[in-house]
């Protein structure tokens, strides 16, 4: 059976009623930065029930919104990627607050790209690796660093390498021992208008099922024994997704159509179980591992990935600066 | 507003009532090779009328269906690729047969590879002229070619040159003067089913708006003054047709549903022209140009870009056979 | 036979007698702009006779030699590619003033991406191409340029297209009348110093024999009747020439070691001819076309290919600002 | 110090007095396959003397060379392809004789393709990879495999990953437990002529200092306690090889000269060691990562990881033959 899904928590969020409103066990809190065109939300949840309901793992979901990021405008993704850096900072932060990270010492960092380099919507996380500028080497060639040791590895997929993702990095934690790992994934998302326009960051790591890929296994602090920090951007829309938005806008078009007439009494029986049923039997099979993806993805990623790179390098390598906690609204 | 269609002849065909039943100007010939599961489809354009019903100009359609091209099955690349070559001579011979192409002495062929070497579903035509073996420089240098003399381009796309791919190939004409083009480019389907699995061969060339790309500009006899036989290869499915496929099954099945309770007599009134009306209401207008494509994508390129390649050394450097004319039936 | 060649007219100036004195028909201009580390230098070979002793036709090439472009400083490329930009400026400007290029309203720039876009040291063009943004599709659509039109395209190779680079850009030319080409290429030195530290840029065009692909036709003024500026960096050395200056340099250390002994005759009559005879003796046929590079080039190419292209933005997109002619030391 | 040195044990073999006449521990064995034009090497390294003398670990070494491997024949890859297969299984039998391999049930296999899929000359291990139908996701999934179960990485270079591939191989050993590894690598020889027509294979796995990269450590049975066999072409000279290889020759030629003239009293001191030191000296430091590859090594990578890839197919998927051990002559 296919799966309606979005990796973006906002989108989850978005999709009670009310158009996101009160969730138990789920916070929501919007900001601006002053003259800053990006849209910053981020969606804590905060026990079981909320994880219940929002079909996603305890944990912070930082999202940052910025139609533009469409744009080839060189400021502006400097900008995104200062933003990035300093979200990515704040993170680490509260990471090391809760001893999940030693709080002294450089960390050590492995980027994981993951995602098919083939396929031009599944390669962001490969893209923004070949753009990252690791250290580990130089390191320890040249004595102690002084701010951060990154390395990075882009694993390939289970088609073309016979072993699942969660091996590779896991035999790579055994020999490398870094203190954390940050995941840059491509995502699904359920709006076409969020992709290549949204950066989803958060704390929970990789979910089966998730990403253009589907990941079949997690990468998380459970699984791995060291904190997970994902990026992502969502690139593609699952078909079965379009197809389910479409009818159930169509639904209530006709049902308001014929309600004048006083003919919606059946499909006003139509609740959203059924209208996903109805769906189900009408769509083949394969149909739930298709995607939807706009013609210039191979634009959207190759800008990203500089946008997240530098984002990445900001976070870890540069200046210092005291990043005050926004305040709750 | 964005468009349904099908760049193969053959789906075209099928759209019509009767399940692609009789339509005045369009004749229709299926076939199997003996021990074959090559499905042989040809339809034949043969005037105005036949031309306007189809939205496709007159000429020569073929199509090769073969489920098993999902799979990587040497032996049955290799059998379709004899094929492909087998059908390209018969095409070539009755240009030849038309006068359309010179009948003595070896053919100058310049193959074209269209798309975006950089997005996985429109890379095919670049992935065939990546494995050809052009000859024209050997030639020029080493006497007289024996059989054919093939030369090949990428020419990319608008929004990395600047420039149509009519003006670069019409520029290269103008300085080589081949006799004949053989443009590969990935196509859009209706069906899902189709992706990867058929090889369409035509030639009247290509049309504004065809192929992955929406090409803008045609590649044809008449734009060109050298004829165009054109290969292709379904690798995406728009997203609108996804969601109209899915509306009006929909719409079928409500209907039925509501019949039997006496209140079909709005939904009758949605004749197709309401029911597309409608869908474009739905949708967003940036959805034109979304397409749809299977995960594995990169390995269909992959795979079909060697079989195409082949089929086209077969047909201009293979061994000569004579390549009996099916009876038409 | 192979050849002992360099692509920098520098580097041919510095072969003359005395460290590159006195040239009849060469004059020479170094200077370093204050407080950047960028060597300049401007060879001007100003009639036949200079053209005959430096082996290169006549014309201006301008040098930027950086060993600090060999590292990943991004405000230090930068640096580099706004002096390109102005170099370039300047250099089209003289072609307005001798008239080769119109004077007034934006120039339509053709970029042409040299070199074998699978072979790491020679695909530098194609690299820059990538970056390059274009806007002559964007122009035709919205009216009137202000600055300039800019398209581009990667022809490929011989051994891939059976076509001469010079037949693409001539059909090219042909379909689409730009006033400048603007040709991006890898170049060949003769010192392994300047392999990735040194740009180069000239109002001669490419010519035959030139490139680390050893072009077989000139792109020049003369050959396409468009004003050809080429923009170079050397990434590889002729195996050949490597050999000849270790050679030249031990012929040297035997002599100095063997006068002292008495025995130096038979090597003084080693004139610089004869040792490039006995050279060809020892060397294989084969080796002519072998070249030597560095093993980290691809990084090489990937970052000059960001300077370079964001030097071709700058000169056709950026600011306007009064280019002071430097003074002629 | 830049080093002279050949990754091939058939080329350090021939280095030796009387063109690799009897060295003590170290076995030669030469044949051709009746009919073919594949000339076949057997070097055994016996001892510890032998491996002193050679420079490289005891253990077998098998050679093909054929010169026509330069050439797209793609009958003739595919008889190179069996022998390697044949080879292979040779290989893979005596390690199971060895007891070194599990004599029962199908064997894992982990292909890891070694070198920097960025630089075309050190990029062949990545080809072969990509060529490569892993099959250890599918048998997970179906059941019992029947032949062998095949999985692959590329594990990327140092400078892109911070890592050594010792360390990425050996995290992924701990993981996934493969009875055997297959490095596949692009590697240094001596001979101009021996680039791209020549296949070594040998059961010592990967030595520090190897390879067109210079691995800096190894992956052999005993660093990572799974036999590696190692698959290797030479893709690269080393500069200083193609110089020493040079300046020998001149001295020889210039001793022949003055002999005759007696004065070649001083020539005739310079032992090769001080002919070494000379070259040294003369040398640029820099220059020992130098290495020369010629022009079309693209296309030489593209073919032989095909052969390479059908190669390792054959070996672990292919028809059961009874191999017969070719007596030693």
């Amino acid at each position: 059976m296919f799966e309606i899904r979005t990796d973006l928590a906002v989108e989850e969020k978005e999709s009670f009623p009310g158009n996101g409103g009160e969730v138990a066990g789920v916070s929501l809190r919007e900001w601006r930065k002053a003259a800053s065109s990006i849209k910053m939300t981020e969606v804590e949840i905060l026990d079981a029930a909320g994880a219940r309901a929002m079909g996603k793992p305890e944990g912070t979901y930082i999202t940052m919104e910025a139609q533009k990021l469409g744009y080839q405008d060189e400021d502006y993704h400097k900008e995104v990627a200062q933003e990035l850096a300093c979200q990515l900072k704040r993170m680490v932060g509260n990471l090391k607050k809760a001893r999940v990270l030693p709080v002294c010492g450089p960390l050590h960092v492995l980027a994981v790209g993951l995602g098919n380099p083939s396929v031009t919507p599944d390669a962001l996380g490969p893209a923004v690796l070949g753009n990252l500028r690791v250290n580990r080497n130089l390191q320890t060639a040249q004595g102690l660093p002084e701010k951060a040791v990154l390395s990075g590895i882009v694993p390939g997929v289970l088609a073309q390498t016979g072993m699942e993702t969660a091996e590779i990095v896991g035999g790579i934690l055994h020999e490398t021992s870094p203190d954390l790992i940050i995941a840059v994934d491509a995502l699904a998302a359920r709006s076409i208008r969020r992709l290549g326009t949204t950066i989803q960051l958060t704390n929970t790591g990789i979910q089966p099922g998730s990403g253009v890929g589907n990941h079949r296994h997690s990468l998380t602090y459970k699984s791995l024994g060291v904190p997970v920090v994902a990026i992502g951007v969502p690139t593609v829309v699952g078909a079965a997704a379009i197809v389910h938005d479409t009818i159930s806008s169509m639904i209530g078009t006709l049902w308001s159509h014929m309600e004048t007439k006083g003919m919606g009494d059946y499909l006003d029986q139509l609740e959203p179980d059924d209208q996903y049923q109805l769906i189900c039997e009408l769509l083949e099979p394969e149909f739930g591992s298709l995607y939807v993806t706009p013609p210039d993805i191979d634009q959207t990623v190759k800008r990203l990935s500089f946008t997240i790179s530098e984002g990445i390098h900001g976070a870890f390598f540069g200046e210092e600066e005291d990043e005050e906690e926004p305040e709750r609204g």
